[in-house]
């Protein structure tokens, strides 16, 4: 019950056992094909392509922002956890002059914070935030800062990472210029992949900041000749690949609305259970809270990694703890991928029977 | 029988039905520490650390040099290929001045050439280079150049990404300062993950160079960082780390002796038999031949691509042909990874067949 690496279903697992293919033929093209039309479908786009890169989610962050910024390009980055922090390194090592509005560990970026810096800076150029920040457990009013980024003309990145296929994000209907998501979080893939789409308002950026850039294999331009002949421009990691096609399979099977509506479904049950049991989840406002993992304060009288570690030893459930400040402070349970209001169920048992043996006094309301 | 991905047995197929693991627990922690224990046996390394990225090998020589390289630092890469040449791509990429002499397509590199570009760049502090050139088949002579360089007080960077494990290389005893290799070659791992090791020596140019990188996800200060407790900086393709722990199992039971020798043996088989059959395999002098990959000229009379096209057709043994300006003029056929005599065997009775369908004629010898 992680939040991202999830549980893989047995057969997105099995996929992958097939032998390999040449990856300059005529079957992966075939194969390359069928799951870049999947991605379109999980993106919700028909205007944009959508390119796998083998490498983690943080590649992908990397990957756009090395290709869109242009050396002192003025970049709004709010941030309010450990994968925003990430997402404005990144532009900043791409060397974006970085804005950077905080706010505070489970609380939601604001979006009238976010138009202040839009007023401030005139010349930002790009909004780049995280939709769903997994270090807290907040979902952050996307659809609004995008249409506020938009209405003043700057290029919108939206990482997806953690909730894309768990939470609704339209790429063509919100006008969103790029989304990044990994393999391991919503579509319950194995870990290694990252999928990234650019409008086309976007590739002019990217066309117009065409200079020396340090990389090589983060080359959107290449990636992009590469994949209108079906193809990657370095070996990709074929078994991934085929994991991919079976989850692409499954989303288109369960429709992706129904599937959003399972995330939500399940991490509603997640919270209400966790307060049932006397702990705190936030954030304190429900409609920011996430639909794919729900973080929590400890309870009170009994160490969080005294929980964490019994839940495992007694159950073989894994939950994740606390990052960077909030570590010993929070726990973190997901609900993503192929996750049921069962598995759902079994946490809540496992951590009420850990919570009784570890002798927990309920938080106050 | 392609010069990588190659064929990946059944063994190291079903490794990666294993259900997922979180990448920041113990089960990983010990998964982690046997593969870094079967890297330093395949880089035949105890003074280094080895590291898995979840990267193509293009990937990790980026990594290398992105690192390594401080802007403006003299790098001498003598280029004989496609390879090579990304090779040089990417230190020039990364801000070194570059000194990069030239070698025909199919001539290996001249370890006097490189001498004499040492002696009229006095401040070139690193020598890089391909040691197999799967472009064109042609095995450098390694442990020479690696000689020269350290004479020379440049650090030496091997790329090997296409026969480490195929091919000696002894990492301390020849005293190399960073190999570079990848899971799809001699490993007989399926695509996706690369491997690099440095000596202290580079260790400490890593250090020295340590300014801004546009890189997060190439960070090696943070990979070496991780590394310490058996953990990667990002989320890992872990199904791929089952299939190289079982890959690195099957080496250790072979021996690393041997695994070289069956590959020299393969490919010598391949040669000859191709010669037998009126081809023209390069390079004439056999010392520089691959021994995990067999470049040849096309038949006489008969368009490599229809050859290779009716070999596939007829007998489903995978081929490739040449890269850039060999493309059409060429053909390549590995034999790396886990192949055997019957196989090189079941290729040239294939070609054998191929040829005389179609009607080739023999080349003159």
């Amino acid at each position: 019950m992680l939040p991202g690496p999830t549980q893989v279903p047995e057969r997105i697992l099995k996929a992958m056992s097939k032998p390999m293919i040449n990856h300059r033929g005529a079957e992966f093209e075939k194969l390359y094909a069928k799951i870049a039309e999947g991605l379109k479908y999980l993106f919700q786009t028909q205007k944009n392509d959508v390119y796998p890169l083998t490498a983690s989610g943080t590649g992908g962050v990397e990957c756009v922002a090395l290709n869109v910024v242009e050396k002192g390009d003025k970049v709004i980055v709010p941030t309010n956890g450990e994968f925003s922090e990430r997402l404005a390194e990144a532009f900043e090592k791409a060397g974006a002059d970085l804005v950077n509005p905080k706010f505070e560990l489970g609380t939601p970026i604001d979006p009238n914070v976010v138009e202040e810096a839009l007023n401030d800076n005139k010349d930002a150029k790009i909004v780049a935030f995280v939709y769903n920040e997994t270090a807290c457990g907040v979902r952050n009013p996307a659809e609004e800062i995008v249409k506020i980024a938009k209405e003043h003309d700057a290029l919108i990145i939206v990482d997806a990472i953690s909730n894309l296929g768990g939470d609704n994000l339209y790429m063509d209907k919100w006008n969103v210029d790029a989304v990044i998501t990994g393999s391991q979080k919503c579509l319950a893939c194995p870990p290694g992949l990252s999928f990234i789409s650019l409008s086309e308002d976007c590739w002019n950026k990217v066309e117009k900041s065409k200079k020396e850039k340090e990389t090589i294999y983060f080359d959107l331009l290449k990636i992009k000749e590469f994949h209108k002949k079906n193809e990657t421009p370095f070996t990709p990691a074929v078994p991934l690949l085929y994991a991919l096609q079976e989850a692409l399979k499954m989303l288109k099977e369960e429709g992706i609305e129904k599937r959003i509506k399972r995330h939500a479904d399940c991490a509603k049950s997640m919270r209400e259970g966790l307060k049932s049991l006397g702990l705190k989840p936030f954030p304190k406002d429900e409609k920011f809270a996430s639909n794919t993992v729900t973080a929590s304060f400890g309870p009170q009288g009994v160490p969080v990694a005294d929980m964490i570690k019994k839940l495992l030893e007694d159950t073989g459930i894994v939950i994740a703890g606390g990052m960077g400040e909030t570590k010993g402070k929070i726990f973190r349970v997901g609900t993503m991928g192929a996750v049921t209001q069962n598995e759902v169920n079994l946490t809540l048992n496992g951590i009420r029977s850990v919570l009784t043996k570890l002798g927990a006094k309920p938080r106050k309301p």
